[in-house]
């Protein structure tokens, strides 16, 4: 049995999105910052179809998370972006585009009801209406041994980590100030967690937590 | 020439003090954990007159700071809490009692013009009514060659990152969620971060940060 886990880039203020994100700017005024340190990686740009790229202890980080991955849950925003979305349009496939970087099934949270799409190079979105257990079921029935990532957003996150069903949470803490924007770690009641790694680097710090059950 | 710099324990979820601090709970619901990994260090207890305690790379960063301070900033509720404070009785000198852990001239932010009060053990208390950069200047005067530290509230601190007064800021980040309260990171404008060192113990991560100027 794998885990379930998240892993998610915050603003040392502790946003994961700048204020105002947009379809054309998803992550926000200033978001983009909190990705510089991904994006320059080997282990990003494989995914995404990318040559080359840089590798060291941030990209051990994201390889470690990224390998052992057998099945994603994200929320309907993650996939689809905020206003004018699929909802209107439900031929439309969100930003992910024919290849999405994901190479396994993606179970998507939503209140509307929508056929499976399979996507080139092992991605599939799976549409679930009956809520995070419902869709929890169905990724590790797709993830086998492997772990379950819950990639976001900030709202999707939170379920899980309410509902007791998050065993680790990794944040990839940016030194940056958003100064506004959508929070992570609000909304958890009494959660309490249990450091277990630190690693640093130039562009980031990787915190990893234990939520303790 | 010192530095100016302020060191201050904060909640991963970003707050210094838990919700509703009083005279008697001066952090908050929760926020003495904030305080847990300090307490129990030989580098505290000793300026606090207490004999024993840890030592260890906890130890070593608060000691490093500590011993190369030559005066201390701090506003007026740090000096005497929020509610029921001198304010409303002269002679009241707030809760640092006759032997206070600072052990050099304390400069303390307040409307309120008061003769500066001598303590034991070197500490004294001296308060400015005509703002930050007066106190700045007399405890600049007072440290000589050594660092200044701003030593908290969150609304001052903010107040010498916003001026452009404050070189250092070292975050020791204690993996609890408080959940509401105090934030230290907001209110700052454009302020622009450069990380120069972390050093992670079990307890707390210490993130020393240098703000760009």
């Amino acid at each position: 049995m794998g885990k379930v886990f998240a892993d998610i880039s915050m603003s040392l203020d502790g946003f994961i999105a700048g204020p105002k994100p947009t379809l054309k700017e998803p992550l926000g005024r200033g978001g983009e910052q909190l990705h510089e340190w991904i994006v320059r990686l080997a282990a990003w740009r494989k995914p995404h179809g990318k040559p080359g790229g840089e590798t060291g202890p941030d990209g051990n980080v994201m390889e470690e998370s990224v390998s052992n991955t057998g099945a994603v849950i994200m929320g309907r925003r993650m996939f689809s972006g905020g206003e004018g979305s699929w909802e209107n349009d439900p031929k439309a496939d969100g930003w992910w585009g024919d290849n999405p970087p994901f190479h396994v099934p993606v179970f998507v949270l939503t209140k509307h009801a929508r056929e499976k799409v399979n996507k080139k190079g092992g991605t599939s979105f799976t549409f679930v209406t009956d809520g995070i257990e419902s869709a929890l079921s169905q990724a590790k029935a797709a993830a086998g041994n492997k772990d379950i990532s819950i990639a976001g957003g900030a709202n999707t996150i939170q379920q899980f980590i309410r509902a007791n069903l998050l065993d680790e949470l990794q944040i990839h803490m940016v030194p940056v100030l958003l100064e506004g924007g959508t929070r992570l770690l609000e909304n958890l009641g009494d959660t309490k967690l249990e450091k277990i790694r630190v690693i640093d680097s130039p562009l980031v710090t990787h915190l990893k937590f234990r939520i303790k059950k």
